[in-house]
């Protein structure tokens, strides 16, 4: 077999409600996202520096909830989380509350690397997670800027629209006053009243990606700017370990190697740590789709955890890859609550990526309904079971 | 049963190195958070309650790392992480790296409780975790102080022994610029040679308290200054979900209410979520001492996660709690692989608070070897099996 066509890339752009108009552009960002990972796991670049590779392309467009383009915090700022867990060495690196930062994910990726060289002067152990101020600061140390311009014009939209009904007290603005949004705030005066809820407009979550390189080695990423108007210092599930990210390497035929990305309500999968929680489930299984259904049923979707909660709102990407006899199986699957979520996927011996909008049927209710799919790579190419 | 005597609290002041001079003091630490606990859960307060006012009494404690006498971080300053879970919700609430709040614990409570009032406006979700500037914003919307001076001479000198040694540049220094510490230092450098490793003369770790109400109700709670000169803005075991807190209450014979609080390396305690680990496995077990050997045997010593740490540091103290035929049996339990660990723990029909410094048997090596050992409160009273 050719290990250079096991490598296996796949994205998502996050799990929410798409409109049909926004369909073709998240389909193109996983797309460019799949083969920007691709181009460096066919050069014998690491899964570690793939899944970066594919976060930052997400990043850098401004149609996703993360880096430029984010959804704006309660004072009308970009606050990004993200992280990057390695399936080899099992390190975990994370910011949150990053500020002014284009792609956090790579000073997550950074925080993983720096784990290799092992521990500090006086045996202090090198940071897992920063945070807020220190997280820049730790940027400003590794030259990487930190006054980037995340704020886009339909960004600052929104927020003008719903601060105005959120809080009584319209200073928080004043965060912006250097910016000229007037033109914005006029336009958007007459469109003010029109939509109740920025759900039914704006759907972006998390990002994420999953590889495998040609190595066999496994890795995840997340990336997002949180929820719209959210607390100042809100930490959310791309920064929260086990929650929107998860990667182990196969240890043996009965260990297969793990991937996972999650996107939906973010207090949600973090309190079920739905990363890990999807990855476990997985691990030692015949039946994937059937684990996976399992463990989404009683552990989202009727989680003691989210007792309180009407509706349950997730979705994940998982890869499993396992080594027999020489030949490497790969299994892709995802599996959401939301009414879509857009992905894409890539092996090294696709020409072109697969993408997809995948949608909840229109009789089921998102929040309370939820649907898996999965497809194996390179042994059969057979799509599994679906269910709804 | 006289339900009022059903109530239970256990504390720890941390898992680490403690000398001999420093034991007795941490003793009455113990014995003060323990008695404000069951104050307030004798006069039908809640566990939430309880575990919020012991942890801040040992916040309050300057010879605690937490607080006001927390270590310091690389500028000199104090960023203190708290959490806590409460078993019958199951809402989380942390803050992480928070500057200038005398009991951050209190902070953390507070995000527990409004999750009760249901989301804000718009469908937006509260938050669970707070970290930096935005930590600080909260607590100012809420009339907690954020001006507290948290520095003590005993973390000053600390600090400028270690910096020195540690940064090459000491303009980390002039952060306490407006601090008069010229004594402290003038003093201090006559000592400044004699100890190599701030780990051999400072030992305090996160600390942290499990309680059960009138009502069964259990609750968890974790406060930690961190790691000395760590990283400005890096989050540690009592900012993470799963790592240093953990409760959920009992919801039938076979799923007993549990609870735990950790200590030790924090990114080792993170890898591991070693708070939900521990736990987990005492659920649903008839030898609640075997379960948790086993579990802190394969999940933390040799777990996969730490193959690139030589030694494993971490103390545990948990909670179990199990309703039978109108009789309240709560087992204690505590673990640790570091060397010593300072805990105490009182119920309801109780005087005076136990309270204990454990130690490994000297022939054991901390970091590679373990103590377990519990007791059974209410029904039988025994000790349960001892392993090392």
């Amino acid at each position: 077999m050719n290990f250079e066509r096991g490598v296996f890339v796949a994205v998502h752009t996050g799990a929410g409600t798409h409109a049909d108009s926004s369909c073709q552009n998240h389909k193109s960002i996983c797309k460019r996202a799949c083969q920007q990972a691709m181009a460096l796991l066919l050069g014998k670049g690491s899964a570690l520096e793939a899944v970066t590779a594919a976060v930052a392309a997400m990043e850098n467009d401004e149609c996703t909830n993360t880096g430029r383009g984010s959804n704006l915090t309660m004072h009308g700022t970009v606050e990004c989380d993200a992280s990057v867990m390695c399936g080899s060495s099992l390190s975990f690196g994370a910011v949150g509350a990053l500020s002014g930062v284009a792609n956090p994910v790579t000073v997550a990726r950074r925080l993983v690397e720096e784990k290799k060289l092992g521990p500090l002067p006086f045996g202090r152990i090198r940071p897992s997670i920063l945070v807020g101020k220190g997280a820049q600061e730790y940027c400003v140390e590794h030259g990487i800027g930190v006054n980037d311009n995340l704020i886009t014009d339909s960004a600052y939209k929104t927020f003008l629209r719903y601060s105005k009904k959120c809080f009584k007290k319209p200073s928080a603005l004043l965060v912006n006053k250097k910016r000229k949004f007037s033109e914005i705030e006029k336009k958007d005066s007459e469109e003010n009243q029109k939509c109740e809820n920025p759900r039914d407009d704006q759907v972006q979550d998390t990002v994420g990606a999953v590889c495998i390189d040609s190595e066999g080695n496994m890795a995840a990423a997340a990336s997002s700017g949180g929820i719209w108007l959210k607390h100042a210092g809100r930490l959310g599930p791309a920064a929260v370990y086990g929650a929107g990210c998860w990667a182990q390497n196969e240890t043996s035929e009965s260990k297969p190697g793990i991937a996972a990305v999650t996107s939906g309500c973010g207090e949600q999968l973090m309190q079920t740590l739905l990363a890990k929680t999807c990855c476990d489930s997985i691990r030692s299984t015949d039946n994937l789709t059937q684990a996976l259904t399992g463990t989404f049923k009683s552990n989202f979707m009727e989680s003691e955890f989210l007792a309180g909660d009407k509706d349950k709102f997730a979705g994940a990407l998982l890869l499993r890859k396992i080594q027999i006899n020489g030949v490497r199986e790969i299994e892709v699957l995802w599996i959401h609550s939301t009414a879509s979520m857009c992905f894409g996927y890539m092996s090294g011996k696709d020409k072109t990526p697969t993408v997809r909008m995948s949608r909840l049927d229109e009789r089921c209710c998102p929040g309370q309904s939820f649907v898996i799919e999965g497809h194996t790579v390179l042994t059969s190419g057979q799509p599994a079971a679906t269910e709804t």
